[in-house]
């Protein structure tokens, strides 16, 4: 029997719990031996609850008892997780997270520390919940150069802009009556500014070079300052409105984004919806691939941390691979990007855009009282250049 | 230095010994050694070719060198890759297969043979090309309780689908089109008749339960009989018609199935075109997932060959788990199973129609001559009965 403690009994730590115990012929069956939750580490008490006589208060009791070898670290945040988490790899004790901002902010650390202890730290559910990516990455695709990942990362904006396409709402409508249905905290700041996403596609960006991509160097833009409107000229274009999370390596550059983009309804990621996360992944031979799933909520998120303790129950004292150095990433600034813009300016502007900006592709919407058009290829840099001569409405990039 | 063998210098094989030499950088540091392919086994001579001094006639030599620790058997078809493969088991070397054929009839007897030689039988190609989907069912997956897999898993039928659906061409046309583009084979009846895919579900059927699905069991149909005028239809209402490979278990009963159904023009499948596959899995606490890529096609298959070759070198001499059992699932007959189906009758037999499925949806499309209906959820067996008393054009089940 392995005997396994929980970190945090909140949402994703009670569905762990919830999913050992529903699937656990499956599991055990699949692990090769029996799991069994010995502790759940929180602050507070569960009266009632069926395992309330498993919740400790103390990390002590867990970190000190030589039978517990895995732990699901389900708590969030980075204190005390980042202590507790390196505790517990430094005793042996493999480490199962959905924690992706300690991931983001320590993972090559926190890898090295399990390597050195003849342990593992796994983060699948860190990235797209119950979506199979980070296994995919490191043990799947292992015969490729992976040179671009593009994802759909975040469910809470994925599911507003879905909203606001269906209904032709308007942002602040749409998250009100997401934050009313529990899609959205009501601090809604780090999923619609894009903070959540940018530390997840830090973590993908990373394992798709083996080294250290830092959270804080991606260019990140949210979705707040998407309308209605823009809507209506996405449509006109046969296109859709996705907060696209993306890294790419060209030419021995590096780049990383986090951005609402513009993409064509044909392309698979248009037909993400709600609260559905993708991933799309290309690699050199392969070419295009996609992962797709629930990005989110309770249960798939604990399946995924269950798929780690299953892998950590397979590879007792036992290092799986996973390629993930310290050395550092130098990204390349956004302003060196090139790609087409769509554009909107005030209908009195429109000859000094078509000036300014040359070979343009207008944009009817029967929108009135503006002018809107898709620019060529060109940098950011260029384009900000361009954009603040004429001084334009607003501009969405294009995919 | 861990040397490999390649069985069969066609597409795939040539494309293993391609992906190998290019991207060997990174196959090298995630397989943990060099790889070094020592030989290649085939009847031709290859003069000219960079590796011609590698290929070797007498599939001997390969089996009695004792360096070689992993072959790679890309010939295809039952003989002599199952001799030759069951013997290079016996002899402890891991065998890396695209050969959807020899895993469909002998998968679980040759995965027996690899675990009890401390070897492995590995078949991420078999299945989908180069997308992964049999590592992420056994390593994954491992918290779920999986009860459906919907596949598009033919490469051909799909291209062949799209266009008709895009051109609005008809079935002969489009095959003969796709056949000189070399998209179709000459004898194109493995795919068209959905064989190929009948194999490839029941590969994935049986990853799916841990047990032995017969191929040969597997009620299968393919897309011969569509006709453009079905696409019509499926455009009325939305829809688009795909080959679908599907399994599902149901209150203890399993089903498997390969048929064209009509799929709503919102479910993720229907955005699979082309020779893209896409594999569709529902699991008990992780909801619908996805997995998406190309299907077929000589550096997406090797790329799946050789993944599973760094997979074999980083596990000499140990097991990978792959739960397979010879013993044999009992489908359920498909006359048991319940749906609705989309019905095409002559105009003069609409009352009768109605009269005989009582509660049917019209499907108006303009089609002159004929009438078209969705029935309401029936089984198979009872459809069937009142299809024959009324005397129908077709029918296309729907999804």
């Amino acid at each position: 029997m392995i005997q396994v403690a929980v970190f945090g009994y909140g949402t994703v730590g009670s569905g762990v719990v919830e999913v050992i115990e529903k699937n656990k012929a499956e599991i055990n069956k699949k692990a090769g031996e029996e799991l069994n939750v010995k502790y759940i580490l929180d602050l507070r008490d569960f009266p009632g609850d069926p395992y309330e006589d498993k919740v400790v208060h103390d990390v002590e009791t867990i970190l000190n008892d030589p039978e517990v070898q895995i732990i699901c670290e389900t708590m969030g945040g980075l204190k005390p997780a980042y202590d507790y988490t390196k505790r517990a790899l430094l005793a042996g004790k493999s480490v199962c997270t959905s924690n992706k901002e300690l991931v983001a902010t320590h993972g090559p650390e926190l890898i090295q520390i399990a390597h050195d202890n003849q342990c593992n730290y796994l983060f699948e559910a860190s990235v797209g919940g119950g979506i199979p990516i980070i296994r995919p990455l490191n043990y799947s695709l292992t015969a490729e150069k992976i040179d671009a990942i593009t994802g759909i990362l975040n469910g809470t904006t994925n599911y507003i802009l879905s909203k606001m396409e269906k209904e032709g709402a308007d942002f602040a409508d749409v998250l009100k009556e997401a934050q009313e249905k529990g899609y959205a905290e009501r601090n809604p700041e780090a999923d619609v500014e894009g903070y959540d996403a940018c530390r997840k596609i830090a973590i993908l960006s990373s394992l798709m070079c083996g080294k250290n991509v830092n959270y804080e160097d991606i260019y990140t833009e949210g979705i707040t300052k998407i309308t209605s409107t823009d809507f209506v000229y996405a449509k006109a274009m046969n296109k859709t409105i996705k907060l696209l999370a993306q890294s790419k390596e060209e030419d021995g550059k590096f780049y990383a984004m986090v951005s609402p983009c513009m993409i064509g309804m044909d392309h698979p990621l248009s037909m993400v919806n709600d609260v559905f996360n993708a991933v799309f992944v290309h690699g050199n031979m392969l070419g295009d691939s996609m992962y797709y799933g629930r990005g989110a909520g309770k249960l798939p998120t604990a399946s995924a941390v269950v798929s780690d303790v299953v892998d950590c129950a397979r590879h007792i004292g036992k290092v799986i691979m996973c390629f993930w150095d310290a050395e550092k990433v130098s990204l390349t600034g956004i302003e060196q990007a090139s790609r087409k813009f769509f554009v909107r300016v005030s209908a009195d502007k429109a000859q000094a855009a078509k000036e300014t900006f040359g070979n343009v592709e207008t944009v009817d919407a029967n929108v009135t009282g503006e002018f809107a058009f898709v620019t060529d290829v060109m940098t950011e840099k260029e384009f900000n250049e361009k954009a603040e001569k004429v001084g334009i409405i607003s501009r969405i990039r294009m995919e």
